[in-house]
């Protein structure tokens, strides 16, 4: 039984793709991450798509050993708005931290590269786990990860009061008495807060969708509830059906109880879709990527992720039997408890997590052939288990052609999916309303002036 | 007589022009200074007329009312990377603040538009004066203006350090093996200075230009002296020749006496060309101008520069007798005593000296034929006043297209400007090596290994 209404797509950009073996494939260019030929050439094939929109992780730190993979990362407000001119309707969505910048700036740079595409951006607010990060920035340890959340969430009241400095009717262009603004309908924030004090104005007017999406990727009971109040599309990792399904109802009605209507959070799980003309073909892709992995550059990671040291690890055993608990942890608690899950589950070497990790880091890898990888996203839709995905392709661009040519159609023949852009502004895309300027609606009762 | 060598342009562009009357005229547009297609036209231009550069000034703060002049700044490094997708060759120089932001999100950014342009990208140091400004990141009261250059040269020592993180070594791409890069080629920070503490390597390889261009635009002591230690590139403001002669000589001197190339550090001063077909059509054009400002709205910015109130001033008086010294203020000095040396030179009265700066805001506004432009500009070069010159076009895109499309031909023509770029990146144009990477410089003694 389908759920009416038409699913959402983000395709999740990462290098030469997600599968952090990837770039060892003959047809890769390990060069590519840093080159921004290749992810304009990726814009539009997923523009091609009809795709909702597309999406840039980050962080401000070189992650991984070099050893590893392709590593270095393009700073994504500037790398989306190179993007955005190449593309004219896909959404663009870029990650940055709260812990790591100053509302003005970073509200202003979002603001910016909304106006520069049309009402397209959003932006996927994280809190940066890691302590690697903090040492870039002046600080020894990581802040806790409560005082992450509660800095986040001022930084976000701010960022919202500087999107809404100006309302629509400041402009009055007068060349003939001179008069270019009028300075009653600008509304300096004034915060005072625990975190922040931001005097004035945003210096950047309000964008065509009214300001930039606001998205969300913690699932952690911080994070959850951080999403519940602000976001409007969040990307999430699930294994299971149903424990996708319980993220799914979770967060629906903590939105509500926020007074918010459900249906305008948005929540997109990961898939990793390995596709082939047969399901064998599709499997020993998946084999073949996971061959060319070398687990010992990945331990470190897992080691750090699971609180342990690397000696604690060993490749052919499974996990160790005791493990510090998420409430221990001060890094990304939820991504922790789903990996510890899965391979308690599956009693799983960590050899064995190490291949399952390396296509989506936690994220749903789904071989098959494109009707299957159709029939796995649909059936997840109407399970009430997503209102969407979030498409990690595993090797790029290879993957992102096969879904765009190969499996969009499908979902569009079932009509799953749109066949054009109805709307310009990323909010259209996602159905979401544009949302008023807080200060002019707080004005309007005492509006009348001469 | 004429000096050796081509002379080097760079267009500093602002809205709809940099009179502030500009918008009235019938052709400007007056929502065009936040609309990205306007700043993509105007690179057009400066591109078509082989100019070395083009330049966003830029500040964290909703400039002037917005009664006054068109308001609101799109981000320079978000708007320059919307101009690498127009351009191919002119230089892209962004405006950025190194007393509210932080280095490791900064020079990454810089890095970025760096790559993404092939090389193109140059940093307009500030330390960004101004009490608004202050107030919008968590301060009260304006850090003193020496404790901003410190802090400045604290960040580009940190900034340095990152953009020489990785040696053109790093990567070996070695499919095979599987081992991407060399680990031992990536050189952390491990900064730990007055201001800043910066651990970790950044994650952006260098560019065809090595790092970013340095360009700088104080000129009081403090200025000065940084200039000569760190900047490539040097905007200014001269109303006489003598002052531009001296600052020029002070300021080579002093790169010099750093143990620098003096032809290293190129002079810019600022021009305003007011153009016309004859001299009284360029006057002509000039006094409209100036006859379109509404000086009530320019009062408080100059005010504030001269640090009285609005009230001390008069707009038929000239400027009071006792004003407080470059000495007492903490703000932007050297633009001070300019426009106090301007006043009293010339007997100004304020409303003058408002029209006088309504052009320019300090710099050299010069009305006549392009010949005369011409011969203005190559007037300073041989004069060893200036490298070359900051174009400031009154009007916008119509000052710009005129200087590129009549001043430029005669300079060319005089076999005084390049009529076809040469070089590929900033660093090329204006004449100037690619730095080596210190921390490779650094091992060579030592290069040997396995």
């Amino acid at each position: 039984m389908s759920r009416p209404g038409l699913l959402h797509l983000n395709a999740f950009l990462m290098g030469v793709g997600h599968h952090e073996a990837a770039w060892r494939l003959p047809q890769s260019d390990p060069y590519a991450h840093v080159d921004v030929a290749h992810y304009q050439n990726l814009a539009r094939i997923a523009e091609r798509g009809k795709l909702d929109s597309l999406f840039l992780a980050d962080g401000p730190v070189l992650w991984d050993q070099v050893e590893r993979r392709p590593s270095g990362t393009l700073e994504p407000t500037v790398l989306l708005t190179a993007l955005a001119g190449v593309t004219e309707r896909i959404g663009l969505i870029a990650t940055a931290s709260t812990t790591y910048n100053e509302p003005y700036n970073l509200a202003r740079r979002f603001a910016s590269l909304d106006l520069i595409s049309g009402g397209r951006a959003g932006w996927n607010i994280v809190t940066t786990a890691g302590l690697d990060a903090a040492r870039n920035f002046n600080l020894d340890h990581l802040p806790a990860h409560a005082e992450r959340y509660e800095r986040a969430a001022e930084f976000i009241d701010v960022s919202l009061k500087l999107w809404d400095s100006w309302d629509d009717e400041v402009i009055l262009a007068d060349k003939e008495t001179g008069v270019w603004g009028d300075s009653d309908r600008i509304y300096p924030p004034a915060h005072a807060g625990r975190f922040y004090r931001v005097a004035g104005a945003l210096n950047v007017p309000r964008s065509a969708q009214g300001h930039p999406l606001l998205v969300q990727a913690g699932s952690s009971e911080n994070g959850r509830t951080f999403a519940a109040k602000y976001a409007e599309a969040v990307f999430t990792a699930h294994q299971t059906l149903t424990d996708a399904q319980e993220f799914y109802d979770d967060l629906k009605r903590r939105a509500a109880e926020h007074g918010r209507d459900p249906h305008h959070v948005k929540i997109l799980p990961g898939i990793v879709p390995v596709i082939g003309d047969t399901e064998a073909q599709a499997r020993e892709l998946d084999a073949e990527l996971n061959r060319l992995i070398r687990p010992e550059f990945a331990l470190p990671g897992l080691a750090e992720l699971l609180g342990v040291d690397v000696a604690d690890l060993r490749l052919d055993a499974e996990l160790p039997a005791h493990l510090p608990e998420e409430d221990e942890l001060e890094g990304a608690k939820s991504r922790r408890t789903l990996v510890v899950n899965l391979g308690r589950r599956e009693r799983l070497t960590v050899r064995e997590i190490i291949a399952r990790l390396g296509g989506g880091r936690g994220h749903l890898t789904f071989a098959g052939t494109p009707e299957q990888v159709a029939d796995a996203i649909t059936g997840w839709y109407d399970a009430g288990a997503a209102d969407g995905f979030n498409i990690m392709p595993p090797v790029l661009p290879g993957s992102l052609e096969q879904f765009v040519d190969r499996v969009v159609p499908i979902l569009q023949e079932r009509g799953r999916f749109r066949t054009e852009y109805t709307g310009r502004t990323l909010r259209e895309h996602y159905g979401l309303p544009r949302p008023a300027n807080r200060n002019t609606a707080a004005r309007q009762p005492t509006a009348a002036r001469p």
